[in-house]
């Protein structure tokens, strides 16, 4: 048996790809990678059409697809984020069908449970061998975790691994094996390295950030979770970052270790595990070249499967073991639903990954912000795609206040007694209001361009193309 | 959530045990396992009747399940490979239903297919944490790979972990998931740590092993599969293991490195793989406290499942890569067919295990036997059960002959190129009967008491009982 197949082209051929199929991809290459763009220029040729793209996250690095979207080659697509040209031209109500956005969570829940059927998985690979046993870790285009490819793996009708480093059978570390491959390609490249991972994350200088990390920190430390055997996670950019290097700061001074850090990973998180400070870390996605060296290296750094990380279906998953998560928002509204989907305009530019499967999960959720934003408020009356629902959302913390939800009477009680002023989400709106002027109501016409699948597989909410 | 349970009997209510259900249990703790006896203990005070028992292996420890059988808890046995009393008690047709006999790799097959359904899993654990990710590898009742419970864990509509080693949250490495656990419950101990592994496996002092495994290292060489990157798998006993005493032999004087080594692992594959004779271990089972120190410690040692291993439908499996493989045998027969089920007297005593699906996969395979054991032919007219069949067999080495399949005439040539000498197999049978006298034809009832099930589902054979 030969799974070794020379081009993309013939991979397409022989996993019998036809009009109207789904297929797959994963994202761990970020905005590096080529494997979704020559996939679909292959499919494209070779004049197939009506294709789903399921693929958990789209980059601006996948712009060129726009032209398979306004050729009919696409017709729809299935995600969990999605920024640049093709978030633009979703948006502007070129899709065919109506896009559908999930969770990090959702996508593993609907594949498994196979209410998202897909045809012919594309999983690129950093390093494979001749049958199909593949890991992140090795190669030129090293990404680390391949958590989000898993259940595509496992449930995907055909199987086929794109690779630019063949080796000796076996393969190792085994991520994703053999048993569920059918075809495997090498080419010359998967992607652009310095797409895929950048250098050090670093902590951002922004000064309005420090103030809320500072403040983020204080709540959790005041929430009384701030102790032995703490697990959290933060996203990897602005106060979300910094607020984990202010819980460094009191973790250190106070000698508390914490049990395990999670999500998208960095070298912060990496330096807290060779600290000491964090006993492991779980992994669905490597954000930096520190995360795939010591993913690579150390037995600590755990990689896993989105369903592991985060599927509401399964037996259990990580983030119901989650005490803090940290996140952000393009909006909050006053009754404390977050928008992560679209900007103050309506325009598409992200989406949930994780954002409310961790809400969902962790005991406190705290969500940071600016109160405005170029000018605009960050806390308004209504959000307008809701992406986190505000009953999973503990509190908000911004430049200038902390609001917390009612129903935490718990938290507020606690803040009160630290010292740390609450305020009603609500006046939090009419400082921002008072500062920037009431926004102007933004105009959306009926053309429903997209629709919110919350994790659990119910519909929560509809994207319309702005006017 | 918690899915820590106080015992295993709250495990088996929890779980919903009900009268004709299927139970499963994978054999990592041999024959020091205390898992089986216990939760069938529980589930016979419970007065459920009717239980199949499908436990990847049944060992002399479990003897005490034999008074289940007579009581009517148990009606059903689906297993590999069985013996002491309670492969004594099928054989006098004491149990209800007729037992199934699968390979390591058609169980997996059964499984992830559902011709196989199981009910509930109870999968012993080295260690586990509350959520239920365990692995083998840390404990005082540490047994190395897990590799046979993985299927069962994936499939069954309850898994249980028994463990006696609870540790934090996570536990690292992560063998099987929590995404997949039901329940969790602390025992004292899930096993007697000497029937577990046993110390360092050495080769056999046994003369007419070594003249056999002698013969069968140059057999290999003859066949032109010794060469660098060479894969094999050889049995953990007598001939078998010794062979891949001679086999090293040759590779350190030709300077030849091999690619994987196979199956059961024992500390002398370990060496092999220290030395860099052998670039990797793939491992479903250890044998010894060398093999477990070693997957626990070294990243070239994989643990892999049995679906990985063997299963002839997964899309690929590692069989299908061997080279080489040296097999055991307690008949052969004038078609090459293998019996490793039961003895020469009809009584069950064992069973395929990955016997028929290393014989199918591996480019060389080859039965090594005493031409007598006990006064008694081990190459006969027909065997009493067919377990491995004829056409995957391709060489039959002796103490007084090396015979060949005639379908592989290029073996013989190559074999009479290097001075082997080839005989016809109804020469060997000849020269054991001249020896030993023509054995009387065994006496066996018409009832049947077994079936072999082929890897491929197939029903090749029948066991009746001895008169």
């Amino acid at each position: 048996m030969n799974k070794q197949i020379p081009s993309i082209k013939e991979a397409i051929l022989k996993a019998g790809i036809k009009d109207g199929m789904t297929i797959s991809f994963h994202h761990h290459l970020r905005n590096g990678d080529y494997v979704l763009n020559n996939v679909v220029d292959e499919i494209s040729k070779l004049g197939i059409k009506d294709i789903k793209l399921a693929a958990s996250a789209i980059f601006p690095v996948h712009g060129q697809i726009v032209d398979r979207i306004m050729d009919g080659t696409i017709s729809g697509i299935d995600t969990n984020y999605m920024s640049g040209p093709v978030a633009e031209a979703v948006s502007s109500g070129l899709l065919k069908e109506v896009a559908v956005f999930r969770t990090h969570g959702g996508r593993p829940r609907a594949i498994l449970e196979r209410s998202l059927i897909i045809d012919v998985a594309f999983i690129a690979a950093p390093s494979s061998d001749c049958m199909g046993n593949i890991n992140g870790v090795r190669g030129k285009s090293a990404c680390g975790s391949l958590g989000y490819a898993f259940p595509d793996a496992t449930m995907a009708k055909k199987v086929v691994i794109v690779t630019d480093n063949m080796v000796e059978y076996p393969n190792y570390p085994i991520s994703i094996d053999e048993t569920n491959v059918d075809y495997v390609v090498a080419v010359d490249s998967i992607g652009d390295p310095s797409g895929i991972v950048s250098g050090t994350t670093s902590v951002t200088r922004d000064p309005v950030a420090h103030v809320i990390a500072r403040k983020t920190a204080d709540v959790i430390e005041a929430s009384g979770l701030l102790k032995e055997g703490i697990s959290f996670q933060t996203g990897a950019g602005g106060a979300s970052l910094a607020t984990a290097y202010y819980l460094r700061e009191k973790m250190r001074s106070k000698g508390i270790k914490g049990s395990f850090g999670m999500g998208g990973i960095t070298g912060f998180y990496v330096e807290m595990l060779e600290e000491g400070l964090l006993e492991n870390l779980i992994d669905v996605q490597c954000f930096d070249l520190e995360a795939v060296e010591s993913i690579r290296n150390n037995p600590k750094h755990l990689e896993v499967s989105s369903s592991f990380y985060a599927n509401p279906s399964a037996k259990s998953c990580a983030v119901n073991k989650l005490d803090v998560v940290v996140l952000g928002a393009t909006e909050v509204d006053v009754n404390f639903n977050v928008n992560v989907l679209t900007d103050s305009n309506g325009n598409i530019m992200g989406g949930s990954g994780g954002h409310s499967d961790t809400a969902a999960g962790a005991k406190l959720t705290i969500v940071v912000a600016n109160l405005l934003r170029s000018r605009l408020p960050i806390v308004v009356e209504e959000v307008i795609a809701k992406v986190t629902p505000g009953e999973t959302v503990d509190v908000v913390v911004t430049d200038k206040g902390v609001a917390v939800n009612p129903k935490r009477q718990d938290l507020i009680d606690l803040f009160n007694k630290a010292g740390i002023k609450v305020v009603d989400i609500k006046e939090l709106k009419n400082l921002a209001e008072s500062i920037s002027g009431k926004p102007r109501k933004i105009k959306l016409t009926e053309q429903i361009v997209a629709k919110v699948e919350y994790r659990d597989g119910e519909i929560i909410d509809y994207v319309y193309k702005p006017e």
